[in-house]
């Protein structure tokens, strides 16, 4: 007799990902509808791409310090936003600050919640234009959330907390992790949304072997 | 009645490629089937990428430079050879000096050999991982075509043909190309193997609109 497939656990992405990072944009909104497809559970893995591009001797995003890149990645973005049925607005500021709705990421990331927060704060950012690195931004996005806002608020403000976000990206650095957004699948890297059906592949295609 | 589609010329595609380039080796395996499929037309448009990287103040591959992301593209090469059916293996030396295949690919980019030409070298740097560098083994490649090996090679001495290589590798920079393989459509640019189908649908489409 088959064990009924409802006591098998999903194997799992860990999905490593920045808000101010514009491919992160794309994996944020795509990554939950194609990972219940594939019948993979995420692991949100927020981290901050600032300690990455420093340890690399760059000051801000290689699409800034590289003038034709920075240009086709626009084009580029434009493209593949349309490709997926994405909206998607030329951010008037790159890269945004992110550290306050990071450090809410990190705090939350198994909050049933956080793929609304992460989706939420990405079309502030890549859509409506707007900054979202500041405490009313957030603070909205959580009300929006029936969340309690204020609670929330003042928790980023612990030691706890602040150390976690930090964390993370020792953490992802640990993984050699170079960019965003990347994933891990048995300890195999893929790197960029170009790059998510790959891994979501994977890790099926490996628990399924085992 | 409807004119005879053989009347029709297909749409264009410019292929800019390097043989010293991994993620050109996936593209330059795989257009000349895809393009057929979508029928557009492939401009072979060899360049040279160290002078691009010169530019961004680089002395040789970002792949070397970067060590994460250089261990990172080892794996994704395999697992992109693997996903499209081509041979691989890891080049013992990277980047390899592509000069002298690269002034024939350049002299001779419109011959109906191009594409079998190029296929060749690519596997003899990223298969068979051997030098490509050398008198011997583009006579070797040329002789498998059935071509006149010693005319080809004698005339790549030519300050013309010289010129045409460097000549194309500032029109590259014009174009503000600033990675291999690139793909130019209409003016617009794609990068990398990853947007090789979008660049051949991108062309398909403008084309049946007009």
């Amino acid at each position: 007799m088959q064990k009924p497939t409802s006591v098998k656990t999903w194997p799992e992405i860990e999905f490593w990902f920045e808000f101010a990072s514009n491919y992160s944009y794309l994996s944020v909104m795509r990554i939950e509808e194609l990972a219940s497809l594939y019948q993979v559970k995420i692991k949100w893995c927020p981290f901050l791409l600032g300690p990455i591009f420093k340890s690399l001797g760059w000051n801000t995003s290689p699409f800034v310090l590289q003038k034709n890149k920075g240009d086709y990645v626009w084009q580029d973005m434009a493209r593949q936003a349309k490709k997926y049925g994405l909206a998607w607005t030329q951010p008037t500021q790159f890269p945004r600050p992110s550290l306050l709705p990071m450090r809410v990421a990190a705090a939350y990331n198994d909050a049933p919640w956080i793929a609304d927060f992460c989706r939420s704060v990405m079309q502030i950012n890549f859509v409506q234009d707007r900054d979202i690195d500041s405490a009313t931004v957030v603070q909205q996005v959580l009300t929006d959330l029936a969340l309690d806002a204020n609670l929330i608020l003042r928790d980023m403000e612990s030691d706890e907390n602040k150390i976690k976000l930090r964390q993370q990206t020792e953490l992802a650095i640990t993984k050699k992790i170079f960019g965003a957004p990347s994933f891990i699948v048995e300890g195999q890297l893929f790197w960029g949304d170009d790059r998510l059906e790959d891994a979501l592949h994977f890790a099926r295609t490996v628990y399924e072997r085992n």
